[in-house]
């Protein structure tokens, strides 16, 4: 039983990398610079994101899509923080979103007016690192609240991110948490791994975060323009 | 395909709970009081249980089995509070403990010698709810850094759970929390819910959890010694 478990996993995950493809070959059409934000739940994505909204909105076209449990709690705070659409996907009670969810919320969206595109996956550490959804790259939130050895203690999540933001950094004053080790085991995990060090709440660390995707969207726009004319 | 999925779920549900009874008549068997600890990761679980360890290990015999996706640090740190042998269980994956894993983990350990039982289990608030492992109740770890939301976000855990501890009540003056949001929230979704307070890191509330652990325990110890005699 064991094996045809592993059988059926098999096959529904090939079938989603092949529509996270499809979602992928889109988004480079026009330009969308896209990440895919994983962490455990309470780590702050939503604050930041918010944040982010907040500080870029006028600067760029953002689209938003969220994946819950159950609620659309997240995508009711983002939508306080954009005029755009925010795409809620509720996944009753799956741990992750997959790629077909996001192709279906893609199909709302105007791709071709929009910059940069975030999908704020289900808060869980394990789920959604198998996952492939099209994105550009993943971000892992973790916060210092959490525990330093978190990167040993749930290594894929850390391994298939590309970026890892360290975040409510307004607390280290209060927690047993120290920095160095956490990037330390990080990089253990990831060599390649680039953090941010941020807090959403107070603000502190966000702007490098800005720049950071001011940046990768400022190339993805060269890029375009290059390969249009 | 989906279908398939299903069926194949559901068998290994069945598996798990037929386990999951005969796990329950050996803790029954021998007077065991058995939680379960669930939450997200960084919620303070394997804290809170080493200072249990630490507080409680001269009174009564406790073991304890804990699950981690790769590695075993929790393991690790909670057998430096006890001479009791710690189970580890490494779940190459798997986002939740099963019952197999918890039988097979109890064959190590002399439940004749033991009063207390704590399965730590992963750090994830979504897939340990499903999984039923022969405990007493489960207790579901929430920390203040976390937002007073998930109780609605991840309502099967809460509804799952006898029992809610709040952790690190000490950072209350440093985060945007209000507890009685939080348990308002939680009861909600589970009117029953007996919540503890505590922050495992100063100590503060930490009483009360050891003396609820002491009146459970010498209720069991009460009913096997009138069943005995």
């Amino acid at each position: 039983m064991a094996i045809r478990k592993i059988e059926v996993r098999e096959r529904l995950m090939e079938r989603n990398d092949v529509i996270a493809r499809s979602v992928r070959r889109r988004l480079d059409e026009f330009g969308v610079f896209t990440l895919n934000l994983v962490s455990s739940p309470g780590s702050g994505k939503t604050l930041l994101l918010e944040r982010t909204l907040d500080a870029l909105g006028s600067e760029f076209r953002i689209a938003t899509v969220t994946g819950d449990v159950q609620t659309q709690n997240d995508a009711d705070r983002l939508a306080r923080h954009t005029s755009r659409l925010v795409q809620a996907v509720i996944t009753q009670g799956a741990c992750h979103l997959d790629a077909k969810q996001v192709e279906t919320a893609l199909e709302a969206i105007d791709l071709e007016f929009t910059d940069l595109l975030f999908i704020e996956n289900v808060g869980n550490l394990v789920c959604p690192a198998a996952w492939n959804l099209g994105e550009d790259a993943k971000v892992v939130v973790m916060s210092v609240t959490e525990g330093e050895d978190k990167p040993l203690k749930y290594p894929k999540m850390f391994t298939e991110s590309r970026y890892a933001i360290l975040n409510k950094i307004d607390l280290l004053p209060y927690v047993p948490f120290n920095v160095e080790k956490a990037i330390g085991f990080a990089r253990d995990v990831n060599p390649s791994l680039e953090f941010f060090l941020t807090s959403a709440y107070t603000g502190e660390g966000m702007e490098d975060w800005y720049d950071f995707l001011r940046d990768r969207v400022a190339k993805l726009r060269g890029a375009a323009w290059s390969w249009r004319s």
